[in-house]
């Protein structure tokens, strides 16, 4: 009968196209915190940087037209907890992902962090199992097809640049935000604010748990009054 | 008489131990965006990559004990701008930098900013003319010997986490963290902040340019009461 690491190294062949020389990193990778000491975490801080390198070479060919902001907002959108947690599921990795007993009670092989940081561990180990290449392969065979699904580099802009850029194409003044309070602990803090169009003194208010998430949604009440129908991605 | 690319291309031979096979990658890679479109921000982007990667993998390498948050902040240590744009001097990039009249005249070549930017942008040009095996080679040459100088993990504990810590080690109530008044505006925001020790009530202000920088200060300032001599490196 198969050990636990057979099985997994079994999973990155059917699953991933890819067979480890050493099956101790898949064994790490595949190990979370809550799991001992001999965890993932090292593996994820590779992974990620490989997972960033991957597909900022993936945007800069796809993308010949997008500038280095919308280039960094897609990268943001393609590797967010959210996306590669899908994939993670996608692939049944929850099956494989070791858990100490705490996370496994509270059912943690589902949890988008843990699923995202154990596919980020997993490409790390790929990456130092037989360097970029193979890593390269597997990623573009993840997350390739996600790339058709990215929005327009223009609709990438954040909601404050797109307010900007509609006023000054009219040559309207710059709004100005103003911070009306903040509130709550470090832990969890609110800030509220207001973005003001000198043009005609209407102002719109934003709330978040940053100034900056305050703001982009103030600018979007804006973007919203100016321009009905205005669609802002999620950020 | 050699023109500018030539110009460049020996440099990066001489100072990189890199010959381009494209040398236009190069030329745009030391092309400022004050110099016009066809400029480095798209290969910034994929050398940041690029960067990230290879520190990436020597921390993980060369600090087999470190765990997920020394490394990140070893690496970010190690890539930030001052020293990058160190590096840049060293080789003496400034001088191959190609600039719009206005970063001219206002003496762009030792701007910190342009410098590292211009740094990244050369190693996204090698790592897009000849991959990544070429792109480890230089960067190891150019921040291999800053590895040395890295403070130890320990040290790279931000102040808040070895208050806490402190505190911990010694059954203490956690500190409070207050925020005593935000003000200026949204380019620049200035934020006051009180650190209390319920243990014995005692307060440390902090001040800074965001809640988290005004925070560590305040931190750091209880630290240097609770532990005299304590070092603090900076973040």
């Amino acid at each position: 009968m198969p050990d636990d690491r057979q099985l997994a190294g079994g999973w990155a062949v059917t699953h991933l196209g890819y067979r480890f020389r050493d099956e101790s990193l898949l064994e790490r990778a595949l190990t979370h915190r809550s799991a001992g000491a001999a965890n993932n975490e090292r593996l994820e801080f590779v992974g990620d940087a490989v997972l960033g390198l991957v597909t900022a070479e993936l945007l800069f060919h796809g993308r010949p037209a997008a500038a280095e902001g919308p280039l960094t907002r897609l990268r943001a959108r393609l590797v967010r907890k959210e996306t590669l947690a899908g994939v993670a599921r996608g692939l049944g990795l929850g099956a494989h992902v070791r858990l100490g007993s705490g996370e496994l009670r509270t059912g943690g092989h589902q949890r988008d962090s843990i699923l995202a940081n154990a596919l980020e561990a997993v490409i790390g180990a790929i990456f130092l199992d037989a360097g970029l290449d193979p890593a390269r392969t597997v990623i573009h065979r993840l997350l390739g097809n996600l790339l058709d699904g990215l929005p327009d580099d223009q609709d990438l802009r954040d909601p404050k640049t797109r307010l900007q850029e509609h006023l000054q194409a009219r040559g309207l003044p710059l709004p100005e935000y103003v911070v009306g309070s903040v509130a709550g602990a470090a832990h969890d803090q609110w800030f509220e604010v207001t973005c003001r169009l000198p043009a005609d003194g209407r102002m719109f208010p934003g709330a978040g748990a940053s100034r900056r998430a305050a703001e982009q949604e103030a600018a979007t009440a804006a973007l919203a009054a100016l321009v009905p129908g205005q669609v802002t991605p999620d950020e």
